[in-house]
């Protein structure tokens, strides 16, 4: 028998919860990707590591957000000879995208946050942020989660700049923190593109500046299959990231 | 640390295992929706019931599928006048469908079912798995999964023809099978919209026949919320159902 | 000189006659294909059959409907090895479609029927109905005249189960019917695609439940031409059919 | 009992004669439109007359041409005023018939007339003639039909220039010698919007150059309805364009 | 220090400008082509010309018109087995042109020329003119510039029917009267692809009619790269065509 | 006559000469706006601005690149309350640069620059950037070319935080550099929306981050018409940042 707990799941709510509610809430959309994260890690640690940050957000103000079932697919053709790799055309996210926002506008929410967990949806997100603000006139914003956090990220770091990359030191310390059995460490090996001699080029997602712009040309040609260190996410430093939250 | 179990969660593989596996697999992507189901049963009741059943079948036959994380948002604008809805539009539905099933080819998956539950997705998919097949030439289908098990449902139901339709008995026993904490039963009423005397109109889900064609039509006007009996949902009996999965 | 009948053909109407008719009438779209009918039976089978339907209900209802001119093409790109097909796009079908319904709307017409005489139009006209009752708020339905009719079909038929299936007993009976030297039935041979062992895959069209899914997988790799026992459609009971229109 | 003549109706084909047929024929099809003409002209007007000069074309060279079922809806969004008119999107007809012309390039044909016999559907077939060309190589042409007859029209034409214009001398005529049941021409007005005095507009389309670019400009805001003098197509001399077909 | 000069550049016009600007003016958007003219002029030619023309009328009356930046890329794969061609879809084209012009009307000017430089161009700016008439009820016309002056073109001609076509006497007149450093005439040859007997086929762009719809037919297939006679530009008779500008 | 001089202007090279060039190259693609900046300052602004660095990086590196014409609309509907705003739909503004990105792959160049000089730009031509990348495997970038000399603006600014903005310090002192006929810098105001306290919001051009995102949701609201301060642009010393290019 449904108890009517205050949720802060989207699902979880019924038609007239949804009528009732704070329409000044935040409504967290998780976009992710279902992508190779080295031979270490699986295809959903995207949307694993995206939902545990809407979660964590959601646990830490519980009357001020609300979490979205997830976009598990993503933007990232540029992945596609890795198998496993699902992607979506960019049109259609951002489509797919904004029909989800524009529905929550016409519901009367006001406040939106594109929640993303997958480097290269960043230009979807922000093209699609940029429609439901035009089209609807409510605020929605789209963000990567580890932007939000870098400075705390740099503050526990242990691998050099280069080191927290796609399945590095970070990602692998998250979705250990959650589900220690889903990942194998031990297949992991470092693999650091980043050029510190490059003004443009900046592959950690900690580092200053952003360089994703450049990230599409290298990443089909390359051998290795992840980038940065991730043996350095085994300590038990990487709770600190996580329990922050962002 | 992981520990490699066989798993038939797709978003658990790592691309190595999904390089590894047997091609020959169902892959069984849930499409769903989310949308009011009466005061008594959440938004997310279509993507819980779709991926129990696919998660069902998964526990029957480790050996033959692979469950795709699910898309928890479907085609069902003729609902947006009850708050929480979210709607796409068809052809993005269409599209971002497409593109998993596109990618899964592409990795040589041979056999992929859109296992739908969600009423009107059923033209969307069934257009989603026809390009498939046209696109790719492997073999994919399309199915509302209350329609692979309408023999089992009819022989268990207690509630007439049109007691069995959306959020009615059938998706109250289910929902409350698997989460009975979700689900305020005591809210729910009961509005049957069958006619006994339309030859062609047909709103019970294990009725013999179609219908739905005409369904989006009334389904606007209507004062009610839902359809079909979810008191008669109660009983143990529900657990008949779900148990055989399909 | 015009001497101004009243017509059921809409396309003999002025746009005065369209001004001051009664807009309450059905008006039937019937959609069709251009496509392969056997070695027996032309291209254009199913615009020939799906008008024949349209005017038949035309002729026993003249104050009730008006019948447009047909959409001669349809969706079934899986029958292009066959020579002579032409197909459309199913986005681009349903977009056509649904420009020809809010044209309707838009003078006034409240209630608007897409007659389906091609199986795998199914799910575009349902979708081109849908979108017709979401955007205009008007009455729109699709239906595949076989399914209109398969009672009176089952009572009169001479084949078994699979035996009225694509250019079968049953379209073969009505083209005979309607213009008996455009068909050469001696060209015609028996072929049964029906699987009576199997829940899910069903190509009679007047037998009981759907199984259209299922049938885009099958006819690119058959070796023969159409499905169904046209040789059973030579009595003259093809005309008991007919005449009853639906 | 079908006698197997040979035929230019495309429709009447099997897809056996296709397959043995001379791809050299020219394939024509017709583009017209279902819209308002005058109060003396039924809808269909410009399908009927289009496909009267097809067919005529094809009576003329049996051995070299093949007759479509025709597309009677067209772009003509501007009359949308008048009660009847069905409009279609440009850029779903150019989809639409590009799809057409893309399927008989499939099937072998080399030549492909796209004729048009609705004014503002020449950008529409231009622009699929020409994307016909650049993705299949095949040759594919548009041409108003008027335009191929402009000499024999002013040959014979007893009106003014601005006479021959939409629902004008020329359209009656034909559409009188074919059906003069259909035509009440003792509705039709005068009504000649040419204007001699401008470099730039001329609405007769039997003149001397384009003007169709400004055409759409005026044609909603005029209290009219047809344009040109309907009563000058009323003599036997109206055979006399037809008969020569082009 | 700006000194406020009343413009007819529209680039040059602040927002303010815009505000208190007759709105009644002519908007004069250029759209040309960046392609192959010969080994005599540059990709630029039709951008060039194009905007030469759209100043010489700005000139002639600056109180009544204002020049849009260009758009010097347009619809021409047919083109592209020349180096250096750059083609926009057409659908592309007639999105972006009719963004440009719908935004046009939304800060209320009335009155717009799309003035095309590039052949192939002419659908495509049909359509868009149509488009922005029928979407925002303001006055837009399309114009290729040279019909606009066919006439005066014709008194001071040099060479045969056929001479003035792409690359010929009147292109490279014009571009050597406005940058004769960058016209090399004496690599040009002459071509004349105007066939005197034919009825249809065109390619004089001063000459009777159009035949604009068989070109694309054949420009793939010829060796040479310009139709006309170049060398008949030379004198200084050039001046007076441009001199008069439209 | 054309003394055929090495050119940097893609527009100026004959179709031979493309033919001949050096494919390594980097092809510079300036995408701007037309768009409001302040009363002081012209529409043309991100076009003068772009090309003035395009032009730069050319005459700095003549044997190194082309500079394309530009497109000189942009994405920027959130203007589109200011007078003279041109705007282009996001999927359109994709398509068309992909356009010539992909028409310059087919001619065999390798490396191309999508050069921003227009804000919300970014997330277009990076979209368009990796379609390119995707589809042609060649190497595309994008970057605004403010982010490639963030460096050499911060040595020599005059203004604080928030002053190097939309028609600030830096884009006054780069047009008044250029044209300073067409800046009226005495109509120019200061407003400075940066807020020092936000970690998340930074709309300073130079500084560090991005802060993009939420760009687009506060520009709509607000009263003022710039951003920055557009007086710190008068001196000499806005020479010292244009000279060194990027």
């Amino acid at each position: 028998m449904r108890t009517a707990p205050v949720t802060t799941a989207y699902g979880h709510l019924t038609w007239e919860d949804v009528r009732d509610a704070d329409k000044d809430r935040v409504v967290i959309l998780n976009v992710s990707a279902t992508e190779d994260h080295g031979p270490h890690m699986p295809l959903d640690t995207d949307t694993v590591l995206g939902m545990a940050v809407a979660e964590g957000v959601a646990k830490a103000a519980p009357e001020e957000v609300f979490v979205m079932p997830p976009v598990p697919y993503g933007f990232n053709e540029h992945h596609k000879d890795f198998p496993g790799v699902i992607w979506i055309q960019p049109e259609t996210l951002i489509a797919f995208v904004t029909d989800i926002t524009k529905s929550l506008a016409h519901h009367g929410f006001r406040r939106i946050l594109l929640l993303n967990s997958h480097g290269s949806n960043h230009p979807v997100l922000d093209l699609a942020a940029r429609k439901t603000v035009i089209e609807t006139g409510i605020i929605c914003v789209s963000a990567s989660y580890w932007n939000l956090m870098s400075a705390r990220i740099n503050e526990i770091r242990k691998s050099e700049i280069g080191g927290i990359a796609h399945a590095g030191e970070f990602e692998a310390a998250m979705y250990m923190h959650l589900h220690p059995e889903r990942v194998v460490l031990e297949k992991s090996t470092t693999q650091n593109l980043h050029n510190a001699d490059s003004k443009f080029f900046n592959l950690d997602l900690a580092g200053a500046g952003g360089g994703s712009d450049a990230y599409a040309l290298v990443v089909r040609g390359i051998p290795g299959r992840h980038h940065g260190r991730p043996d350095r996410g085994q300590s038990r430093d990487r709770q600190k990231v996580f329990r922050r939250g962002h």
